[in-house]
């Protein structure tokens, strides 16, 4: 078994005696910091940590990096993309540019539909190779941790493609803790225009059960919102996955509120993400649930609409996540750096805030317990950088590339 | 002489026949391609270009680089930062978080007087060290040119000590086009708190002549705003500046409709900086002046003010450049190819439009010709990127890492 000891840590970031969980209100506004540390790990996990007074002899260990006062922190868990596509889109981005709104364009066949349709002539194998290619991008910008949708397929074959996609990239980057959600209700297939009903109900009778068979779905998900699924249809759905034993995390309220938020809860939803347009009500109903709301600041940048209120959930003494939604029309960026970096900037969050929400409460949001934080018994993925003023340099220097190296599973990359 | 044959590139971005000096209105929309090229540099220049079909004999080259289908641009030129500073200020990111405006933290005694404060304690040599860093930071992002000021010394000796870093750069990058900018009316120094009136005359009489004297400074800068100088003052230095020869570039309307735009052009500022509130009597004076308008979103980005109407700039027949800003306290980031993505996303230029204002029209801000674009003659000052779907994937594609190699003045850096 690889063991491989960190010395010289300027400053060890989140690390706990013991698995934090998630972080609610302002719990999340402390990092807890270690000065001049060290840590261990073996094989894939962190077997130990301490201050360098205390450091263990080295001779115990096969491999000795000097991390030269830099800091470590967990690497970032990221619980909301769509990483496997065909094709960039930023053609559709000049559509943008020219002021089309995300609904018109969707309405003029571009959006989901337009993915989906290059989805459709695309080999799995040209499949894997891009996602593969932007899996890898991810972990050296310091994600350990992921999860992927499907959701461009819109047909049986389309979707299960996709998720064979993913269950291919969890198999080759072991290092890497990876979660596969099932989104056939991200957008009504072409081939159903106008029959929505009759869509739910294939996707119900056809599509889940073809995904459930192959165990290829760890969770579903549904585009709960104004111009896409109902809350009825949204019900239906998470209803007929239950009996697949596939837990819920939602899209909800990008577009309008939308009564998403209520109806992941009510099924036990792990996530409910986007929320850019929540009030009270939905703020009371996630108070009474142990569901994370989620946000995607990235989307909100691209396309320029409202961030969600991230300020407003964690004074409610709410969690919250914050995810990349990396995908080709609305977020095309899977920086987690910079997602954190715009918690800060645009939703008001603290540098510590903005950290467990990408870290700690990321794994919660993709029911990951051993990631998100460093304590005895969590996989040994951490990034490292290079020596920091303080915490909220990270954030601050947004372009800087302070990141050296990153280390996933004991292996770095 | 060193010899430089690029060959195979997938695309040649920016290329001309000569140099095309500063691109207005329409002109902005283009940025010519040449697919299947090769690009040859001799010593420091372009010395041609032209397809694959017509390569000239590698035997002819010292050094031959195969771009593998990858594309090539011109480096980025920004001509607006304050890259030599001590300290960084993300103490202060936490009370803009908090919510504290730019007015509010400078009238606490914290934005550029705070760094004024720490300039003074910090050595030449310290300065220098944490200035190259950056600058060489810049450089691995593909910037080819920048101009950098003072104007966190507000002292005699601190503007010629931050001025004389500025020299020791430009000795020590050559591969680099390095401008220097005295910016003593930056603020008021702490001196002369209250008397406003007199630190100009100190200004005029002691630091202008000194740093003449010493030929530390290729242009003169004031900023011209609500709070900081006015119109009369900033005529009086521009009037005092010329009598040295140094041509002004000068910061103005950033936080009020500060009459700054037409100081500088009636003192033939080489361009007007920041411009987030200009009007129809703004436009109209830059309709007729050689000056380029210069904005800078990565400080409306970081301090969530409005961004500068770029749109309305170009759709006016004007030139516009595009700058990083890149300082401690309101821009901390001098990634040109953000500023380009935000000039896209916020600012609603096509891609061709944000890439001219950070190339061809950033040189033309510092009145560097030889740079900005390919053409025989110009440095040999190129970044070469990824096989790209398109030009406009630079910007769409906003965190990858596309930039593979950046060569300035034929030298790989």
């Amino acid at each position: 078994m690889n063991k491989l000891l960190l010395k010289n840590i300027g400053n060890l970031a989140g690390a706990y005696p013991v698995a934090p969980g998630r972080l609610c209100g302002e719990a999340m506004n402390r990092v807890p910091e270690l000065k001049d540390a060290w840590l261990a790990i073996e094989g894939e996990r962190i077997s130990g940590f301490g201050t360098m007074a205390d450091t263990p002899a080295e001779d115990d260990y096969g491999q000795v990096i000097d991390v030269c006062h830099g800091w470590v922190f967990p690497a970032f868990c990221d619980s909301h993309t769509h990483l496997v596509y065909a094709g960039s889109r930023e053609g559709e981005f000049r559509d943008k540019i020219a002021g089309l709104s995300y609904e018109e364009i969707a309405r003029r066949g571009g959006g989901i539909l337009n993915s989906a349709d290059l989805l459709a002539e695309t080999s799995e194998d040209e499949l894997y190779a891009s996602a593969a290619r932007r899996l890898r991008q991810c972990a050296r910008g310091g994600t350990g941790a992921i999860e992927i949708k499907s959701g461009y397929g819109l047909t049986v074959d389309g979707e299960l493609k996709m998720l064979r996609v993913i269950r291919r990239l969890k198999k080759d980057f072991p290092m890497m803790e990876i979660r596969s959600t099932f989104l056939g209700a991200h957008a009504v297939g072409r081939a159903y225009a106008g029959r929505q009903g009759e869509y739910v109900d294939m996707l119900i009778s056809e599509m889940l059960p073809a995904v459930a068979e192959e165990g290829l779905a760890d969770f579903v998900d549904v585009f709960c919102d104004e111009g896409f699924f109902t809350v009825e249809e949204t019900a239906r759905i998470l209803e007929a996955a239950s009996r697949y034993g596939i837990r819920p995390k939602i899209h909800a309220n990008e577009l309008a509120v939308s009564g998403g938020v209520q109806v992941g809860i009510a099924h036990g939803a792990l996530s409910v993400d986007h929320l850019e347009r929540i009030g009270d009500e939905e703020i009371s109903a996630l108070r009474e649930s142990a569901t994370m709301p989620t946000m995607l600041p990235g989307a909100s940048f691209f396309l320029g609409i409202p961030y969600g209120k991230g300020r407003q959930v964690i004074d409610a003494g709410l969690p919250l996540a914050l995810a990349s939604d990396y995908n080709p029309g609305s977020s095309p960026s899977g920086s987690m750096r910079f997602v954190s970096s715009l918690g800060c900037f645009k939703m008001k969050l603290t540098p510590e805030e903005s950290l467990n929400a990408v870290t700690v409460n990321g794994a919660a949001a993709m029911g990951i317990e051993d990631m998100g934080a460093i304590f005895p018994g969590a996989y040994g993925s951490v990034f490292l950088t290079d020596p920091l003023p303080s915490l909220a340099y990270l954030q601050y220097a947004y372009t800087e590339p302070l990141i050296r190296r990153v280390i996933l599973k004991g292996t770095s990359i």
